[in-house]
């Protein structure tokens, strides 16, 4: 048995039997042993941003990691940003990335690169194979690392002579490592605060949290106690009808920090102190007031949910009603405008849909229009990094056979990993895209707004995605995926609702 | 005036008029300084990897760097592939890479990544700016690190404070260092075992030395002394009429090993010593003889074309008949195959115009067809990386207008970096892009043929661009470029020859 090979039933062993791949010449040992041994569903995807955001997309919804294939640095370089993303939001990933052979890496051939340098900043475990016998042990340890709470990414690299050598030694899953529980005292103050009340007690919910079990006890602490939910980043929101449905902390600045602006006492479960995404010029980069008293009820790498129900417990909190959340908005009707784009996805979502929102300024509407919708779960790109909206999609669809996604997605970014619609055509992916189509970088035109200026040619050509227009339709069908336009509410609404019902991907092309 | 007019300021007054450009937030006081500043022509791409090509293929046209605008850490790690490959070739380029401000980084925001770190593995040059008063001195050092032979990359993080605050200062440019001359020894070396002569005495080219007076030199010493003549990565090699064709060494380790079988002394002029593309198991890493011997004529930071030039008067080369290239070739007939592709290129190339090569498999006839052509300049995505095509030629056609660019170009590839087409749209470039659309990854089929499988399903899906199949002319459109397709050399012709009396871009498809 060759390196290659331990590897593959290492992983398979292990649990990970799904593989986003774009292979190249130091891979081709590992490619062999995808063909020869079954088991591990190879996805391809034409670039790597495309790879690395659908094994986030995967993970997120199927709760375990996928693995990726990635050629040598430059190819790892190119999924980076979606692993940012992913790192970001704790999605374990399994990365191998083939590189040189050991004993050829010193005569620096062309394609080499520092590949391990350009993990590190992406990854929380990164290992070079030093030879065949211990590749199958480094995978295992690769999927335990990827695995421990709150998950993680682990880079496993592996120079193709350790994949061609025979003596490969399949390991042993290695146990999956519970996530610490949250100690004694932080449920204690944490329980002391929300016993005391009063105004402005903001319990911040992140990772694990804002599944449906996690939501459920914050729902019943929320009721007993008065204070206010938050959302912060997850792999994964549970959201509409019966469920909890905690603010999420706005992008812009002023909205942010008017929207905590009455934050005493900030209990954190699973979530970080909430920061802006950008510093601005004589503007706060907290967004909660400086004053406010800040207690960790359980920190990311602890079990958030244990830590909810233990202070449940503590708290006597009884079972409490559902969460009035209004009712399901009606489709939207007449000129498409934001607020009728929600509406008209608030009332189309189907039970147990996947939404992978990378709407950006056009998406504004949906958290409220969204909330009393059915059942549903919520991804978004959590680091910042655009790009990430398809790629998830994709993952997602492949992660959960059977559920609808929706990918609700802005051009611009759209454009960085726009692949990925060949690969949801080739695996037959029950994708609806929604293509928010306004032909610009419209957040960076009310950035530019902030700094001030009065923008001229240079600073609009700079965020204007017009001339020429990008035909998405077009683009769409080029790459295999049917596709239709729509410039109204009412016709939005049809190719939504049509697209569901669905076999495959289908693209709708919004002209706002 | 803030730092980011003192940038804007410093990089004109130090001959940087160009920026490739994909902005994001921390960049936008950046644009408005841009906006304000007349001087520096901004060309947009949709995706960062299109930025740094362009760049790159710009610096090797007009021989001095353009600028790039990133967005953070991974605006700069999309462009980490095509910054991979100008690294190869020793492309100077100047990246701005915007970046959290230096009192908000370390509340670590989303978007917050290890951006030094990233721009490392790319850069021989890297600094991230303190203070606006700092901003301009360090873009001067940033365009004369970029410019130290034989050319760099230099990579400078902007924090966004430092871009926005006042005090910023316009530095002068500082000088051009000027590349050290090759020691008296190097060129004395080199000229006894030139003098000495023999058979399997090679002088392995790179650098400025494939230009076109480094050529001209090359050749006056090989017909004086009969040596060989073999190239290696250079930004540019001038080509065609009149100036020596070097060989090139074979991607494939078998040939590239035939190729030099007879080598017992390597005279090394601006090159390094060849090595293969990859490791195989039982091959040679090294494409020369293990007994050969190695002199340096220039190093790769030396000055090859004076090196050349002294080397021609020590050995009293006389000036030389032109080189024998045999015929141009004329236009393919009947059906598409490598050679009637590459003689169709080789009778069509324009004087002066400049080819953008990653043809990869298909392309493997075109050193011989295009050696007696019109004179034209020929690049290629010197670090392996793919995805360098489309980008390079853009780049070349931004940095070289009034000269034709033919981008013989990969399927696989071009869906790396395929949003190139719209920034050569919106710009109207002068880029005929042939599309080879051989719908699979030929290249890896035969990696996979050499490992002894018999491929199976699962790998050659993993090599399949097919099911479904990319339609190349509609996503050119999609784009805004003008397309149309060709299945015979003859058809090809045609549309070639069009497309070089046109302006603008134009994509050819060729099924093949």
């Amino acid at each position: 048995m060759n390196g290659a090979e331990s590897l593959v039933h290492t992983l398979l062993a292990s649990g990970v039997d799904t593989c986003f791949t774009n292979p190249g010449t130091s891979e081709m040992h590992f490619v062999a042993a995808l063909d020869r041994i079954p088991g591990v569903h190879c996805v391809l995807g034409l670039f790597e941003g495309v790879v690395t955001g659908a094994a986030d997309g995967y993970a997120r919804v199927s709760g375990k990691p996928a693995a990726t294939l990635l050629h040598c640095g430059p190819g790892l370089a190119n999924g980076l940003a979606n692993l940012h993303n992913a790192r970001r939001a704790s999605t374990p990933i399994v990365n191998i990335v083939g590189d040189q052979a050991t004993y050829h890496r010193p005569n620096d051939p062309p394609l080499t690169a520092d590949t391990e340098g350009w993990a590190r900043g992406a990854s929380g475990w990164v290992r070079t194979a030093t030879d065949a016998a211990s590749v199958g042990a480094d995978a295992a340890a690769a999927v335990q690392a990827a695995m421990i709470a709150p998950g993680q990414i682990a880079t496993l690299i592996l120079p193709s002579d350790t994949s061609w050598n025979e003596g490969g030694v399949v390991a042993p899953p290695l146990p999956r490592l519970a996530a610490p529980l949250a100690a004694p005292n932080q449920v204690d103050e944490a329980a002391a605060i929300l016993r005391r009340g009063g105004d402005g007690v903001v319990l911040m919910l992140g990772g694990e949290a804002l599944g449906e079990a996690g939501l459920a006890l914050a729902h019943r602490i929320a009721v007993a106690t008065g204070c206010a939910l938050f959302a912060d980043a997850a792999p994964k929101i549970a959201r509409g009808r019966g469920r909890a449905a905690p603010q999420r902390v706005p992008y812009v600045v002023d909205a942010a920090v008017q929207a905590m602006a009455g934050t005493k006492r900030l209990i954190l479960c699973g979530a970080r102190k909430p920061v802006t995404f950008f510093a601005y010029p004589g503007k706060p980069t907290s967004a909660i007031p400086p004053d406010a008293e800040v207690q960790v009820l359980a920190r990311k790498d602890q079990d958030a949910v244990e830590a909810l129900a233990r202070l449940a417990d503590v708290l006597h909190a009884p079972d409490a009603p559902p969460p009035d959340l209004g009712e399901k908005p009606q489709p939207g009707r007449g000129p498409l405008t934001p607020e009728s784009f929600a509406a008209t996805v608030g009332a189309l979502i189907p039970e147990g849909a996947i939404i992978a929102d990378e709407s950006i300024t056009y998406g504004r509407g949906l958290g409220a229009y969204t909330r009393a919708s059915a059942p549903h779960d919520w991804l978004s790109p959590s680091g910042g990094a655009i790009g990430g909206g398809m790629p998830l999609a994709t993952g997602a669809a492949v992660g959960a056979p059977g559920r609808r996604v929706i990918n609700l997605q802005a051009d611009g970014s759209a454009m960085y990993t726009v692949q990925s619609l060949w690969t949801q055509a080739r695996e037959k992916l029950d994708v609806t895209t929604v293509l928010l189509s306004n032909r610009k970088y419209q957040i960076l035109l009310g950035e530019l707004a902030n700094v001030g200026a009065n923008p001229g040619r240079t600073a609009l050509e700079m965020m204007d995605l017009g001339n020429p227009d990008l035909n998405w339709t077009g683009m769409a069908q080029a790459m295999g995926v049917e596709a239709a336009r729509a410039d109204t509410a009412d016709g939005f609404g049809d190719l939504l609702a049509g697209s569901l019902g669905r076999k495959g991907p289908f693209l709708i092309e919004l002209l706002i």
